[in-house]
């Protein structure tokens, strides 16, 4: 009786003792690393076709791969303590910026919501003199609320 | 005695009373609609010379223009409930995405953080015939941890 | 400075004060009492018509209708303590049908969610000789997660 | 010594082991999907002759049928983290709607609650040329508070 | 404009005042000093005849004892905090009794609930000689569980 | 080594493996259900005589009879879950009728609190042709606060 | 209309407007000067007579003074931010030594515990060459836990 | 690989198991049982002498009594639950009591805090015909803050 | 009535509004800057003669000026939010090093705690090429647990 | 399969078994024992040279290795329970001196904050007659906020 989150725990630890990089794994499956790390990492959910490439990657069993195409309970991974200073960071920055970010949605597209379902992101490494920078790119779309 | 939060509270009563836009805002202040909207909404510093600006627009005393130009205490404002679907959905980015940022940002850049305060956001409409899509691009720099 | 927050205890204290109706206000307004009621609550964003026909039941100024075409702050208003029975027992029915629902979601339509957005409720009385029952249909979009 | 969430996570495991599904399940004991569903993730109890059925399908020992007929301790399932964004939604809609339906539930029926108990659920796919969308049925006994 | 709350503690604040016992509040109602408490403490709600008896009492406004009437959201009120060592000791018999609670009322019941709704309640002086006792009574209508 | 939590939880066990019932095991012991059924899910205190009985029918150890001599960490069990619906109402009334009990008792018998120490509660049956009750009487002596 | 807080807040204001001390309060109410801080805190309940002492001190009005005769909800007042160091210290010492006294408590009187009700608390300098010490002497009545 | 809080539940159980006092293990050591006690259950630091006693009582090994010699993590151990109401009477004591306590050292000693570092404490049964009580005296060093 | 709460306020806005820098408020009192701050800030008790010289500085009426004298109930201040950035990043450095001071002072001092009452901090520009830091230096007395 | 933690757990563990000291380790592997500290408690990445040297004094494993050049998620060890006394005592500093740092960074830098990334710490003993004191010196860049 295996759960999704050993199979996550699987990955992780395979991922370390053969030095796997994300992108190699996204290259292999031919989606972006954003959306095939969050899959690895517990929260998409694969295709029978994506979880066979993946097990392949990571050695899973049968019934291990046939986790990975059942949707699964997503949200913060077991292994994620909230405390980490990265992750905070993304925290802090919705707190600051979240009523910005609401004001000037509203402006432009009225009373809605941009969605996390339908959306993609893009993280990239930006060249700069002073130092490289994380650049990250959201894209969800406009919901609006409807009257009825 | 006045405080900051009353300040803003005031900018925002302004705004809906006289129906104003922070994109016009921004304008006359000549700085993003991103970082002027967050300063008006009590995040960020102004100078004095962007105090009188934003005092000018929003009908601000002598007092009320220096609370201004003083660093004030971040963080989600008064007025915003945590329980905003709107900002919610930036709250389960992180939480869906987050192990997948922290993965993919070291992988990319080794042990560190993208810097939230080194950071610069810009927001803007992206046309789809599936719908609209809100466009959120994310620049921080990389701040590495360092050995000692 | 008024405030939303305060148009809607306005309009709450002036609702009981002359003992008014929510499916009268609705009738008014032409749409749904689901509706017209959370946007007399503060979950809605009201067109100036609209606002004009609210504000002249609840005789608002011309400043607190302007508030009713904000955008609010949404989520439980201020007057509603977490520990009111009749809101528990929706709570309760989420923390024991919840893992059902989203196994049944997931079964039927695979990976994504209901929009709690794109969405519209149904509340009526369900005549039944054991006692009259409380019939709510709720209607939400199913948005699928997609690969990118 | 097994326990109930023991014998939740064997069905479980079980059904994504061999590919069953809910309604299937539903249709061999005789009664709703809803209903069904919600026992096997251990929220309902079972008679005998309902255990042995469910017991037949997931392979359960006679000790793990005999937990299906005891009383279990209900609320959201161990392996359901609140962060996930399906059960999210359902929570956001108590409370952006919570006061709308305390407000009409009141207006109808008088000072009582919607059973949580005395209650039924029924969710089907509602067909819809903009994308098909989820449509929940709640029918809940209206109980009246009462004078004494 | 006045709230709920406020008229409860001006009936508090009355009460203390006038040095009024709720028992003899009770008897001119006609109706037990339990449900009588409760509903002057904003909990239950009143008739417009019970309303106009606890208005005169505690000289009440005509908007005042229309609040009355209106079902309130319920739960300990505004004055009521928690860590009141007489309110306490019944937390502490839920948390010591509660599955014990449950294992009897199933074991006599089966799958259900005792209402607290269709629920009564009785508080008197239980002479003993080794001191007296609070004895209380709790009547709560069993509500089973349906199948469906 | 073993725990309390592990001889509650073997206790728990072998009663749905056996079918026992708890108003037997009281029985057996001489004592009212609702003290022994709360000392067998990990509450109270047992004579070495009560735990030769409660260990010869649920096939104790003798050192499993020992831990149910030693005075327990008391409060709900690890397997009451708080959500628990059952549970859950007795909070419900606590929330609900708190300020109202104080009230009582304390214009009863002045300042104090009503011992959940010393404390017997009796559970039963009553009868009732709108559907049988649960009726549940308290009773626990009066404790005064002094001065000194 | 007051409050008891009202009158605790107005009685500390008084205090360190006039530099009274709490051991001379004591001394005019003819009590220990730990009960009658507290009291004058708005954890303990006057009779009438005690109350027109510390009116008098304190300048109270008769209103006020009677508040002083209601039974308070106790618990940490309003002004006390449980962040305080010298507070903290003893949440500390019950965090440190709280299963010590469990055990220690439990060995020499059996099952039960220490009154917080039937209780009096004496506080005290202790010379000491290294440094003055904070001498606190607790007593309260053992209270057994029965079998019925 | 062991962990000290696998050396404290050792040393419980084994207590249980051999019918061992807490006051015959301080005597052996030489010291308070209320020291010793702490020590056990994981809160204080042993020499390794002491440990060496100790060990010898528990039957602990060589790496097991290593662990009782390093300063461990402290605060409530994690057999502790906070919900016990021998432990819960202290926490209400500093609730009710908190204020006072701090009015009445910085009357006494003027701004600072009674040391929980440099702290004894004394607990004794103190005979009383009305029953007997638990007497606890505390003593712990006053540390005044000062200006630099 | 004032409290301390509001003499702090007002020492804050008083100083927005005249542009007073805290290093020259510590000059005149002939304190560090960091102990004066706090002690502007609601955190440290001053003799008279301090609270006149500050008092004098802020335009402070005696009894805003007795207040000063007065032990505050310290901790975090009303006006700062936890989620302040500056502020956060000690908590994080706390959270990511509590561990390591931790054994680093056990490891160099025994078991006992760093005081956080017997304490002073200096804070200053550190010149650098690479950006200037801030320096930080703490200095607290190390307490000893003893046995008794 | 291993991970981080179970890395820190043997660590921690070894330390105690063969009595090693932290800052033996810091000299082997060549870098302060604050950094080498807190890296073997799981909060920094070691180069593979430096968990080869780390690896070889706590006997890990090759994979055990790998795990150390892998970024942790960082913030308080599963071992530290936020209750110990040492650890807190930096919390409540940050509590009662937050503002404070706050305001004179601010007073000297402007508006940023000093950054917990790129840091570094030192830890000594401060040779007192009065006591031994602990030393601790931040320092840490300060990052400004810019305007965009």
């Amino acid at each position: 009786m295996t759960s999704r989150i050993e199979v996550t725990e699987k990955i992780i630890a395979t991922k370390v003792g053969r030095g796997l990089k994300w992108s190699d794994v996204a290259a292999k499956v031919g989606l972006s690393k954003e959306w095939v790390t969050a899959a690895c990492l517990g929260q998409m959910t694969l295709t029978p076709a994506q979880a066979a490439i993946v097990g392949e990657i990571f050695g899973l069993s049968e019934e291990e791969r046939r986790w990975l195409t059942v949707v699964p309970y997503k949200g913060a991974s077991a292994d994620a303590k909230p405390g980490d200073p990265l992750i905070y960071r993304f925290y802090e920055l919705v707190s600051v910026y979240g009523p910005t970010l609401k004001e000037l949605i509203h402006e432009e597209f009225g009373d809605g919501i941009m969605s996390a379902i339908d959306f993609r992101m893009d993280l990239r490494r930006e060249p700069d003199p002073n130092g490289d920078r994380v650049n990250i790119t959201l894209s969800g779309k406009f919901l609006p609320y409807k009257t009825y």
